[in-house]
């Protein structure tokens, strides 16, 4: 909205591991001030990512609970993962839903894409909306099942409250879902 | 809900810039499977990370635009930072609010926690509810001054959808103010 975009004057990895590549980029910005700045990229190794909403119709959504590394706890959150090389986008969501809910879905779209945190991460992920489901697992590589569960829209304000759902990216795509649903 | 938490076999540091710390954990599962995860620490250095929702009034919000390294462009985005050693979370979420958005607030509330990507970051961010503002600005650390804008929660559907609006805390704790000054 009317700031020119600053000018990288040299981007280069600092480091690099078996997931994570972090980058340092010198940038001037329009006002004259230069600054180096790190940021997080290649967070997924180029795959798109992707996360559904399940409705099972329109008051009810089927959520995973899942171990998280990151905060060392079981977390609520909604099936999501990496669409494949060559695989289609919502191919791949409804692939996710298989795996790790035990849902397939007739009907899938996209709904938005979201980013973590813009400032310090490449990081996007498209948020896929799946409804008419039917019950279908696939295996897939995570270590041990995932638990399933089932809440209602109404009962969404109290879910985000609850400290074993902390997701924002989860929350936002049930809170754009309950406004869809809605209208 | 039920399962217990895989025990940590081992947990070391593989990666360390100036901003990032990465950490590699070896996992055993409740069901005997064996995994090595990766996971980003130490985002923040230790200290609080805070986001603030500055209302207006119970219809109207500020937002910021600033310039987002991770999507190298201009994004619209809550004020935020990182609360100082000893500095109170809503003394650092009014200073932020000050430096950024050129506003002070008289009531300051926590309204929840959230994290990134529980799966792969150990990161945490307090969210504040701001009201009864007043105009002051403080200087703060950024390389130019930020884009101050005034949004009403009645285009909050339109809003998310915006190509320059994508950070999913900042949309999570714009969807619970509403939620709250709706009830």
């Amino acid at each position: 909205m009317g700031l020119s975009t600053p000018k990288v004057l040299n981007k280069k990895e600092v480091a690099r591991t078996r997931l994570f590549r972090i980058e340092e980029m010198n940038l001037r910005f329009s006002n004259g001030v230069e600054r180096t700045y790190e940021r997080l990229a290649g967070f997924n190794s180029g795959h798109s990512a992707v996360m559904v909403v399940p409705l099972l119709d329109d008051e009810r959504f089927v959520m995973i609970e899942e171990y998280a590394a990151g905060t060392e706890d079981y977390q609520l959150s909604l099936p999501k993962g990496l669409v494949e090389p060559g695989e289609d986008l919502l191919d791949g969501a409804n692939r996710e839903l298989m795996e790790e809910a035990g849902y397939g879905a007739r009907h899938l779209e996209r709904l938005t894409e979201l980013t973590l945190s813009p400032n310090y991460m490449t990081h996007r992920m498209q948020v896929v909306i799946a409804r008419d489901l039917y019950e279908k697992r696939l295996q897939g590589d995570e270590p041990e099942m995932l638990g399933v569960h089932i809440f209602r829209f109404d009962q969404l304000s109290e879910l985000v409250q609850r400290p074993d759902f902390t997701e924002a990216r989860a929350m936002v795509a049930l809170f754009m879902a309950r406004d869809l649903l809605g209208q």
